[in-house]
């Protein structure tokens, strides 16, 4: 009765089957390295999270955490000022991104209307979407941003977007160049579109404004945070979208039942009652973030605007590649992207003080080897 | 340039539409509560465990956890006599339940050749299974237990069973009636099937056999665990699938990078150095099941016999619904599925001593008050 596998290949999804391997970030164990390369915070989360993680480590663990999150929403409902059913909280920011795939856009095999079949999104910017779009078997359209990372004026946009896409990413303030979009500018552009805008705000809290207003004033716009990076959390995967209920209703349906590890929303609760801690911490890295950039700059290196925790920079003398192996050999990591269009640019996350300084040094040195 | 948006239901997929509203499980805030309703282990995790999270909560919280859950697929690796490349970490056993739709089943509106669509299961069964069917908008076929709950045997399987079905689900032991499987039927059972076949183990501590060893002899068969029930780990979400390279690593890629979150993964590493614990626990499970399996019975009630910690019954004199209303007056919650075939009856977790101890007390008061 026993059936023979020549290749268990075959039981894969062909479109699965030819999806690129997943290759995880670089994780150097060097002692007492620098790690500028993944735009995490810093500094650590407050004492009373931490505190708060702790206390709750007990026979609890045992239990099945709360299914919708429902402490930390009501929280976060208080905090934005809007209803919990605006909500939804997901393990980190990126199930929800990918999550919104399955919501809101057809598989290209499954439908002939192709609007309903694309995930948009500008390049460069968070490099998942083309990678959820693969993985939905969904159509990509990706439209170029203006050489200063820009959005397109509206000639140069209807010559290629699709204004009735079903799923448009937009990631504000962008990454990796740290280009600040303005509520007003994001307004225009959200209202071109009629399928759904995700305003993908990872980096908002170290930024000039932020566009939350839209997702309460237009039923087709989401906007994505996360708790981990302004405030110190990756660790647990704690990330939310705001929206029409009607619209993150949808979402709630598709998710896992329990989708939020429960110290991670026990930690992200406890982080919401004690915001001026991180406010401090966001001054303190845009001080920094002010501080490298005019000691690059006098380096000789062409620093963009950023209005993130990271700046985008363009080397002088040696490649961007050059200085990324030569930074290492000084155990300072930073970001490289071997991408048409940026790959003459370092990506630096703005670190500690002592970072900082470290890294102005050894940019210092190298320039001097010469 | 403002679109207006009728109904924001006409931005979510058809499909997703027509799903069902997702309702959380009964969560009764009552003070004193012995909650036996969700199959939870009643004692908490081993104290090195509850020692690594706290000695692990620390300004670590800031950085990303391992994408790939390393340390913790090593050490399933060894426990397990097998590869990493053997093992995928998942948020949850279900994040990996759902990823395998999204691996091995095409979605109806996407594929002609029947066989691949369809998510085939026995029922009753893990209620899960028809939802995943359903989100990924795959066809189902569900086939109907003998009623002691065991495989139909082969001359009744060939009337319905779809032996090239892309995913077979079992849940074995059988939940929710606790009834266990041999190796050997599950043996002759993985060998009917060309498609995946998932033995989802999850009370599996609880039973006599385990079916390990058919994932590494069969490339179609994956085997199913989680740190949820018998490792106390519910809260913090760590589960895995055993199986054949290829088929563990076509769900590496498309699942989320950092899907487990990192206290999750130093916990379930730290139980896997604490076995004995566990083991210790599982027996005094055993033991409070045969107690409450006896008492139960001498009161009138039928109790199919159980491999997991859990019991399923047939109250005497009261129907099931009118059983569950009186236990939760007395602040005893247990489970009951208003569902064709099981409507007759309770499933009852095994709680700790003490609590197994209240519940024969009340079945006994509830009897006397007649």
């Amino acid at each position: 009765m026993k059936k023979k596998f020549q290749n268990p290949e075959s039981l894969v999804r062909k479109q699965v089957r030819s999806l690129n391997e997943y290759i995880p970030g670089e994780q150097l164990a060097v002692e007492g390295l620098i790690k500028l390369n993944t735009n995490e915070n810093p500094y650590p989360p407050a004492p009373q999270v931490l505190k708060a993680v702790k206390d709750a480590t007990d026979a609890r663990l045992r239990l099945y955490p709360n299914p919708t999150a429902q402490k930390l929403r009501e929280r976060l409902a208080q905090f934005h000022n809007c209803e919990p059913d605006n909500i939804i909280v997901g393990n980190g920011s990126d199930e929800l991104l990918a999550l919104a795939t399955r919501a809101f856009v057809e598989p290209s095999a499954a439908c002939k209307e192709k609007s309903k079949t694309i995930v948009q999104y500008f390049y460069p910017s968070y490099s998942l979407y083309p990678v959820l779009a693969d993985i939905h078997g969904a159509s990509k359209n990706p439209i170029k941003l203006n050489s200063d990372f820009g959005i397109p004026d509206i000639n140069e946009l209807k010559k290629k977007w699709i204004f009735d896409a079903a799923l448009s990413y937009i990631t504000t303030p962008n990454a990796p160049s740290g280009h600040g979009y303005s509520v007003k500018e994001l307004e225009q552009f959200c209202g071109l579109n009629s399928g759904v805008v995700i305003l993908d705000e990872t980096y908002v809290d170290f930024a000039e404004e932020n566009a939350l207003s839209l997702a309460f004033k237009y039923p087709n716009v989401i906007v994505s945070r996360t708790f981990s990076k302004a405030y110190s959390l990756c660790f647990l995967r704690v990330g939310y979208f705001v929206g029409n209920p009607v619209i993150i209703g949808a979402m709630q349906k598709i998710r896992d039942s329990y989708n939020v590890n429960g110290l991670g929303q026990i930690a992200a609760t406890a982080t919401l009652d004690n915001l001026d801690y991180y406010r401090h911490n966001f001054e303190r890295i845009k001080i920094s973030r002010s501080k490298l950039t005019g000691a690059l700059k006098e380096l000789g290196f062409l620093v963009f605007p950023s209005q993130t925790n990271f700046i985008l920079v363009e080397p002088p003398i040696y490649p961007a590649e050059v200085w990324l192996e030569k930074l290492k050999r000084r155990k300072i990591l930073v970001r490289w992207f071997n991408q048409t269009g940026i790959k003459h640019y370092l990506r630096i996350t703005i670190g500690a003080e002592n970072e900082i300084d470290s890294l102005i040094k050894a940019a210092e040195s190298i320039l001097n080897e010469k």
